[in-house]
């Protein structure tokens, strides 16, 4: 069997790209401004230094700069995992007996096992640069967590991570991982906060939630001196890190002759998606040929295919800036789900933005059994066991690949791999014995949701 | 920072290597030949056809073929997660301020975990050819297995592995790999085997042991109409499955104008050092420059650097061929180590005969605690993390670089990563918590697995 185009194309280090890709500078009309959550008043700088680096906080607010220049230090960083291949899956093709041809990115090849570490490396450097004497965060299913317990052991920047209760006891070994890298791990709710203290003593033994966690990381943070607080997706930040992915897949794709028709992403907060969405979404902005863009996220979480496009809070604990977002309520209670990174009942800003103006084309969801067959189909054939997460996006593939079937369309359809499922077996091993949840939620459990949205005098 | 050499050495695709190097053809002496375990008289080959996969038999006998070529659908696999990067530990020097130049071979980016994956794609792929019905294997840690079902997942071949009954209940996640993958797993000792039955009925309640699942897997395949056995470690064919470790390590290491001074492997059956070793070894054997190779194991199961030189029964079960190799006798029993992969009471003849002959330069043997100890430092300034296994190799290679420090020397040392840390997280939390077992088998301890070697007429 001869093949034109490898089965995995690498670029090298120095075809690496040097700058991430700020999306904002090309968007028509920009996603209205977050608002404080105490004055209800659009957020300034001043208001996020205490909680944010302040760099960061730079880049959250930047909408003119195109391009940013990755320091060298992260470059180096990255190095040490990126370039990340850009595969074909000739595998799955076959097995599908498909005429489409399927690209994907992979991102799950270091040992955070996700994404996570392109951000994860630019904020700790920031956090380094500016003199930190440490970072908080909060985790839930663990891989933002991991990500950013490596890069603080890289820089050598203490980290406190709070990760909701029932987590670090489901996922010992995701705790494990992260105290290997030499964090300090705080179950939370905790007795080391105020608020942790607090709801202790209003709900003796409750398992925590992300939102609580949130709570607890932040006020560690503005009570430590030069301590501040960082996190994973649905900023702007994030999704100027995360553009990495798809530079470097649109050149894989370009070294190889192809462009892809279709981009396909999983999206919970928004930092999978928008990653590999970035430089095709350009030439979409530019007026140029560009792909439909596909966002997948789970049935049971629907934020975009059946929220409301309303400001909201980016938590549940109520404490960060609000976001005008597809949400589904900060209040809304997904049933379990596997993909953890997936329960968000929120929306990145940007894509928000980009979806209710037509140029992010099109949001699916599907259900939890239909994305571990997927899952299980991709594994056998490709041989990458894929996180839940990424496989809400295989799914999709999957299903526009079938369709290529029927029609005999040929089309390239790229999507992004973001993670390995090496830490989500007891998912696997609930599909394996059919015990999968498939709750979709009714229109009385999301009208509960929204019901806990803020009213914002003038505005909402 | 500028650098000469980037962090990550790729080979393209057509670079990879097509053949695998077989060592014995050019060994100067052959090792003894195995002895079949009725008669104890030398195996031929018909007397392997009922257990083992006929091309894998002739290939374990095969001391004249110097390169094997690698069947091109064995490639169109390999081509999924290889060629390898070879990887430039710019961190880990720093870290320990050393002149010296580390590299290493990493064969961990892949679902199996390890390096394992390279010999599996070809015994599978050798079954099929053959039209066999469906495989049998034991597994203990859990690589091996995994790797297997991902093989036997990729060419639709049925696949039975035995996994010994205490590590299908430690490893829940490892057996749900291997059934995610589609194979069956059986725990050992089992219902569904006569040597099975007896066991359970003479020990109720036992966890099994390697000994008994290889003897249920194997009574499985010679009792079932077209199955095989197959095995991962020890045998001559898996070293030159392994070869292709080397061969692309050493055309790396030429592409950046490198060679080793100093070659590292963890030896528990002898596929990792064997692997990385083979294309500098047949340096030293056609008198060329060559490395000096050292051997690790653990100071737990010590067969090289204190076993003896004879033959014995590669299980414990006594139903496979006896070989002539350092082994500390079958019924040794090593004190718990989270290193499962190199719990082997023997070594593979071929390391055997070459470091009996002086060829394998060094044997080390390390405890646990000081394996750890590497494995934490190698994890926070490379951001990989290593298997126990493979973490031997890095102790011995932190403290090669640490004499180097101390000598001035600049030497070039290469190392084999065989495999990532992902599902052994109890042991990382052992040695976090301090709980790590350093036991050091006493010179009676010693004695009482030598008395378990057999007594062979006009032999030993």
């Amino acid at each position: 069997m001869s093949r034109k185009v490898p089965k995995r194309v690498f670029l090298t280090e120095d075809q690496m790209p040097t700058q991430w890709y700020n999306v904002r500078a090309d968007m028509k009309e920009q996603h209205d401004p977050y608002l404080h959550p105490g004055t209800m008043q659009p957020v300034v700088l001043d208001d996020l230094l205490p909680i944010f680096c302040t760099e960061l906080a730079k880049q959250e607010a930047d909408i003119v700069t195109r391009y940013v220049d990755i320091p060298e230090e992260v470059q180096n960083f990255y190095k040490i995992f990126r370039p990340s291949p850009l595969i074909r899956a000739y595998e799955l093709e076959k097995a599908l007996d498909t005429p489409a041809k399927i690209y994907y990115k992979f991102e799950g090849n270091n040992t955070s096992g996700s994404h996570k570490l392109n951000s994860a490396a630019a904020q700790v450097y920031y956090a380094k640069e500016q003199g930190l004497a440490g970072l908080t965060t909060e985790t839930g299913a663990g891989q933002w967590g991991t990500a950013l317990a490596m890069a603080c052991a890289y820089y050598d920047v203490p980290l406190s991570v709070f990760m909701v209760k029932v987590s670090s006891e489901q996922k010992p070994y995701r705790k494990a991982v992260i105290e290997t890298f030499g964090a300090e791990l705080i179950a939370s709710p905790s007795d080391t906060t105020n608020i942790g203290r607090k709801i202790l003593a209003e709900h003796p033994g409750t398992g925590g939630s992300l939102g609580c966690a949130i709570s607890e990381a932040i006020e560690r943070a503005v009570s430590t001196p030069g301590y501040r607080y960082v996190l994973g997706s649905v900023l702007n930040q994030v999704l100027l890190h995360q553009s990495i992915i798809g530079e470097e897949a649109k050149m894989q794709m370009e070294m190889i002759d192809e462009y892809p028709d279709i981009v396909i992403g999983c999206a919970g907060g928004g930092s999978n998606l928008g990653g590999i969405m970035a430089p095709f979404m350009r030439d979409r902005l530019e007026g140029k040929k560009s792909p439909y863009f596909i966002a997948v996220e789970p049935a049971s979480c629907p934020s975009l295919t059946r929220g409301k496009y309303a400001y909201d809070f980016c938590d549940t604990g109520h404490v960060t800036p609000l976001a005008k977002m597809y949400t589904l309520g900060s209040g809304f209670m997904p049933s379990p789900n596997h993909a953890g990174g997936l329960r968000y009942h929120g929306m990145s800003p940007i894509l928000s933005k980009l979806y209710h103006d037509g140029y992010l084309d099109k949001a699916v969801a599907v259900e939890q059994t239909k994305v571990f067959e997927a899952a299980a189909i991709f594994a056998k054939n490709e041989t990458i066991l894929p996180a839940p997460e990424s496989s809400h996006a295989i799914r999709t593939t999957i299903d526009e690949a079938l369709k290529c079937k029927e029609t005999g369309e040929a089309k390239t359809i790229l999507f992004n791999l973001t993670g390995t499922g090496y830490f989500d077996m007891q998912a696997y091993m609930a599909y394996k014995s059919g015990k999968m949840n498939d709750y979709v939620p009714t229109d009385a459990d999301l009208e509960q949701g929204f019901a806990t949205l803020p009213t914002i005098p003038g505005i909402q």
